[in-house]
Formats: C-alpha cells, sequence, structure tokens
C-alpha cells in the first residue's frame, strides 16, 4: 500500500471557529488522499491543531494550501494566546505511520518549507530530525522570542532561516517545519503504593539517566487505585519497542518484589507498535504486517481514493 | 467503524474467463461498500473462488446481484469439474472480520438464503454455524450425491431446503449458504527432528484429542530445516487464542526438552488476532483496537466510500 504519513498543523487561531473552518478546508480540498483525524481549538492558547492522515505528497500539497489560506485570514501583529507562537501557522511535524522511514518525513519537511518560502515568502525552520543543526532541533528554541521578537532574533548570527527570505513576513512570522517519529503514551501500573519503587524503575528504563534511547518516563502515584505508575512516553516503538521496556519494568519490579499489575496505552498507536510485540512475544519468524487482513482493505480503499481524485 | 465481513462465494466455473469476470462484475456493481479481496479459478476443478470483503447489508445485495448473474451463465448440466458441487453458485459462507459475531454472519446467511429462494427459485441448504440441524453442518453431508444425486436426495425425508422450492432448480441446482469463524494457519517450529514430539504436542492442543475446543493440529516433518513444526488451524481465535494455544506448546515442548524457535502465520490474518496476543502479553488492561490509528483511517475511508454510493 501507499506510505502513510500523519502531519499534525498548529495554527495561531482558536477563536473564529469560520477562519479555522477556512483554513482547514483549504487543506482538504486540495486531497484526495489527505483525511482530517481529528480537530481541537482552544480559545485561551488561541490556537488551534488539526491532525491530517495521508501520503506524503497529498500531505504537503494539502499543507501548502493550507498555509495560503491562513496567510490570508491571520494577521499575527493582532493575535493573543497564552500559548508561545512564531508564526500564523507556527508548526507543521511530520509523522511517518506505515511504510515509511524518518528520512520519509524529513523529506517532505524539506519540500514543504521550499514551497511555504517562495510561494509565500514565509522564512521557514527545520525541525527536530529535520533540523540543519543541532540548536534547531528543539522547538522550544526556536520560537523563544516568539513573533515579536523575531526580526531582532533573525538579525543575529545563527538565526537564518532554512528556506524563504531573512526577515520575518510582516503579518505571519515565520513557520517551524519538521519531522518526527510517531510517539506511543504507555503507562505500567505495579502492585505497590510506594511511589519510589516507580521513580527507581522510570530511571532505570529513561534516556536521560542510563536507561532505553527512546523512553522517557516518571513516576506517579495512582490514588484512587492506591498503585503507581511508570508513566512512559515511547518516542521511537520501532528503536525502542513497547515489549522491551515491558520486559525490562517487570525485571526490575521483580527485584523490588513488586507485580506488574496492568499497562495501558493513551491516546492513538500505530498498528505497527502493537504487531511488534505480537511477534516478540509469539516469536513470529516474518513481520506479519502485510497479511493482516484489514490491511488489505486499507490499502483498496485508499487505492480508490487516489484514482477518483486522477 | 462499520461491521466488516467477508464473504467467499465458490462458483462452478472456472474455465470461461469472461462469464467469471461478468459474475464478480455483477456483485462490484451493487458495492459500495463491497471490495474484492481475491479471485481464483481453477480450470481443472472448472471453479473459481471470489473473496469479498465489506459490510453485511452491501454484501448480501452484492450476492443476490451475483447469484443472479451466474444462473443466466452457468448450466449445470454442461458443467464437468474436479471438483464436487451442488449448484451453479455452489456455497457462500460469511465470516465476521471486525465488530460483528457469527451470529451476525448467521443472519447474513438467512437473509441471503431467504432472498435466492424466493427471488430465484433456487433451494438454499444453510450449514456450519447456520445450519437448522446437526446434519447439515458438515458442507460434504449437503453436497453428497453432488447436483446429479440432488433431485433424488431432496425427495428423501430431511433433505427439505431451509428457503426455497422442495426441488432442484433445472440448470443451478442448490446453493449451500453459511456462516463460521474466520480461520488462522498456525504453525510453530520446534527445534528437533523428532517427529513424535511435534505428533504429541498436537494431540495436547487439538479438540479432538483433548485440547482446545478450536484447534486442529498435527505434527509434520521440515525436511531443508531438520525441524518439525506443530501445524495448528485456529477455527475461532476470539475463543481459543493465538497466545493460549503457543504457551501451551511452549510448556509441552519444554516437557520434552525442546525449544521452540520460532512461529509463523500462513496466509490473512485479522488484525484482532495479533492484537489479542499484545495485549495478553502486555497486560494491557483495555482492548486497545480502538486507539490503533491506522482504524480511524479503515473507519473514515470506509464511511468516505458508503457515502458516496448513497
Amino acid at each position: 500500500m501507499a506510505s502513510l504519513f500523519e502531519c499534525i498543523p498548529n495554527i495561531s487561531e482558536g477563536r473564529r471557529d469560520d477562519v479555522v473552518a477556512a483554513i482547514r478546508d483549504a487543506a482538504l480540498r486540495r486531497g484526495p488522499g489527505v483525511l482530517l483525524l481529528d480537530e481541537t481549538s482552544d480559545r485561551d492558547h488561541n490556537r488551534s491543531v488539526l491532525t491530517f492522515l495521508g501520503d506524503g505528497a497529498a500531505l504537503v500539497s494539502a499543507m501548502e494550501a493550507m498555509v495560503g489560506a491562513a496567510l490570508e485570514r491571520i494577521d499575527l501583529r493582532e493575535h493573543q494566546g497564552a500559548h508561545p507562537r512564531l508564526g500564523a501557522v507556527d508548526v507543521i511535524p511530520f509523522v511517518p505511520i506505515r511504510e515509511a522511514t524518518t528520512a520519509d518525513a524529513v523529506a517532505l519537511a524539506q519540500e514543504l518549507g521550499r514551497r511555504v518560502g517562495s510561494t509565500y515568502g514565509v522564512p521557514v525552520f527545520l525541525y527536530e530530525d529535520a533540523a540543519t543543526s543541532e540548536t534547531r532541533r528543539n522547538l522550544a528554541t526556536i520560537r523563544q522570542g516568539e513573533f515579536e521578537g523575531l526580526a531582532a532574533k533573525m538579525r543575529e548570527p545563527g538565526w537564518k532561516p532554512d528556506f524563504g527570505p531573512e526577515a520575518p513576513h510582516p503579518s505571519a512570522g515565520a513557520t517551524v517545519v519538521g519531522a518526527r517519529a510517531p510517539l506511543v503514551a504507555y503507562n505500567i501500573n505495579l502492585g505497590t503504593s510506594d511511589l519510589s519503587v516507580a521513580d527507581r524503575i522510570a530511571k532505570a528504563i529513561r534516556h536521560i539517566s542510563g536507561g532505553y534511547r527512546f523512553v522517557k518516563a516518571m513516576g506517579v502515584k495512582l490514588e484512587a487505585r492506591n498503585q503507581v505508575q511508570v508513566s512512559i512516553n515511547m518516542t521511537n516503538f520501532e528503536k525502542t519497542p513497547l515489549h522491551r521496556v515491558f520486559e525490562t519494568v517487570r525485571s526490575e519490579a521483580e527485584r523490588h518484589g513488586v507485580p506488574v499489575v496492568g499497562s495501558e496505552i493513551v491516546g492513538l498507536v500505530p498498528q505497527g507498535a502493537l504487531v511488534a510485540a505480537a511477534t516478540h512475544y509469539l516469536r513470529l519468524e516474518a513481520d506479519p504486517t502485510n497479511q493482516v487482513l484489514e490491511n488489505k482493505l486499507l490499502s483498496i480503499a485508499f487505492e480508490a481514493q487516489r484514482k477518483e481524485g486522477e
């Protein structure tokens, strides 16, 4: 089937519903091959987060159209909100979901960045896996100073954008475009009320203190259950899979005489994260992804939708 | 999302490609909501097996149209082939794939049976989970005597059809319609060349000799690998899940001092069979099916296709 990406533009408008709708529709009209999975507006943040799923080329075209629609309707000089922002379209990450790598997502980010810079004269900074320097990897660093401080920041050495003009767009500021692996929020519950056990296990598995490369973790108290939890963000489930982290948590808990009583996935999860666990524990000699019946349907339905648009 | 079924009509024509195409297209034209997953014709058997996937109501309408198209083009009085057959459309099983139960599939079989009987005057026998008596559960029993012996068989007591006239259709015989759970072919490879170990384990897990209710199994020698295999048909993976059978095979093999070296799934597998294994081993407290990102896409794509047809 076609490779599949998620794209999650963050727009600096969360109050005028008609404006958000017009911007979202501009992306969808550029479909087919682009589906809206979720749309969330926050009035306090004055910001909307749209989640699109689709094939790479279609998503890039949809995002290009969407940026154009946002530029016509959002003037950051009049924008106020609790959330930090640098641009009318503030940030656009691409996430590989299936039959796609982070490198593929980086290529999409570069192509979109090039188009936004040249078509609309909006400077573009690439971030996370698409970053062209270590200082630009972190979104917060790029966004420091926000829209109001952007003109001064871009005059400093080291802040030439990756695409587009070397000064902010007057009303739209700059846009940060990037690529990252999908996140999986995975929590493991322990049969004890002793938070120090969860804390010690979190420390054992998280990258920062010597654990797995793509794990962030902390101990959390579950008051209602009188239990504690190792709360985990898996930032790359292909390189650090769920089952490996689960087995390490189980082994570390055992050493404290504490049982693993259950676990939970919070939010959405790519099918691949679960299929990898089944593959591991059932000792499957081959990845069964292409044998999953629903994936045939996905493939056919997706193909039909693409043809329709040709 | 919509509930999803597989439907696998077996047609008594495997030589005239244009006839098979016309019959298949009659089903697809009645879509939307019906997708062709696979089509296999066998010239020796003079028989074709079509695999459709779709929502229940759409599949029943598609099958009704398909039976009509087959009746116009196939005359069993002139049909010869190696495979036993009773009708122009010989057998149509419905299989629940997701968000559907065997009972739902039985209801589809009954509705299709009623329509085929009344619209086309073709007698219909219900089989497997849709069977109205134990003697009709087994397809081979119903088909015994084939088309040529059908008129005489239907005059015997106990062979009144479930729907339609009490004598065969002159050119189309009778059609057998039914419901069954999806099959998963799952093989577990053992680190020994001793076939008797695989045989003993197969005996331990299969229903007929005291094992799991929905397991058929036998020992097989893998000459090229110098290993043996427990070759398994899982006839209902929801009631007898893969991970339970895997753990039993592992435990029995251990008792013989033999390791499980790997396993394989042959052919297609519903996503649910793999997600159930991940849920079990990761000790997930809730079924993550509705959190799988691809299932959102499946749902949206399917819904779009249905709307298009309205």
